[in-house]
């Protein structure tokens, strides 16, 4: 399933609210994710821009494989997910099999539905405020879905070019101020 | 959670089952197991006795790690367990990250309960029926276990020497006349 997704940085959350109120967008509900991520034994994870993920909200938890980026602008990449029934235990199993957990990321996403979108407005702790814009591929293909959630952003009052391809663990990293995860892991 | 667990092979199934129904054990029920080993991408899990296995059954699927084996003379060794929602993406799962097929092993398995005591009888694709009783360790430690097994499978009709540690995964690889798991891994 590949998915084209767009990240943005928020600096007025409550303008960014407004005008998706204004639009008419479906507000779906609000989730808590505590998102522990993986360094494989290797590094080949980082190596290869991948991403194993345990992530843990209120209404279950799952393991997500993320591939590598696929575009060059924007967040679009394959994810495989599985829903499990205990994160500790899959913490564990992850462990002996030589995965140690990198990082751990916290945030609130408040959802909302409009068009074919999916609109998430995070908050995560230590970094504040994201827009991620989200659609499946259908047949417009991936630059197509690109130039929908660009003409999305922008009636959001969001330019392209404050868009960011970051993962929030690679931000956290570089607040901390430690070597990129890509060269860490 | 440690289960100490040993393993025999059966010779005269109808002796043993009924054996098994002149002690009154409850029968709890059948499974259809199709296992999914792994092999690790350097080869560790092998070599330090380890497994991973995804288990399907008609009534879940679960992840299952297994640590090296503890004892010299049974199968005890220490399981962690979670529950999935689908077998094939969490097969992807490990594929991508690096952790290829070894082999399936399928069986139809009757689970019976004793005293303290899961007794399973396993009709294994390939190699037969086989006897496993397992019970959990609690104050009387691994050898107060074996001791109650050992006694519990004499029973039976099942003398100590009869007993293997070898892993169903391990019998399949001798019968294919293949170099053993553990050198292949």
């Amino acid at each position: 399933m590949i998915e084209v997704e767009v990240k943005a940085s928020i600096r007025d959350i409550h303008s960014v609210l407004g005008k998706i109120h204004a639009l008419g967008a479906e507000y779906i509900g609000e989730e808590y994710h505590e998102d522990v991520y993986f360094k494989s034994p290797n590094g080949d994870l980082a190596r290869r821009d991948e991403a194993l993920r345990i992530r843990k909200t209120q209404n279950g938890t799952y393991i997500t494989y993320k591939g590598p980026k696929i575009d060059p602008e924007t967040k679009t990449r394959e994810e495989i997910e599985i829903r499990i029934d205990d994160p500790e235990k899959a913490i564990d199993i992850f462990k002996r099999l030589g995965f140690d957990v990198l990082a751990v990321v916290r945030k609130r996403r408040r959802i909302y539905r409009y068009d074919e979108f999916t609109i998430c407005i995070d908050e995560v702790e230590g970094l504040g405020h994201f827009i991620e814009v989200e659609k499946l591929v259908n047949g417009e293909g991936i630059e197509g879905g690109k130039r929908k959630i660009f003409a999305l952003l922008a009636m959001l009052g969001i330019s392209r070019n404050e868009t960011i391809r970051k993962s929030y663990l690679e931000m956290l990293y570089s607040r901390m101020g430690l070597i990129s995860v890509k060269r860490n892991d």
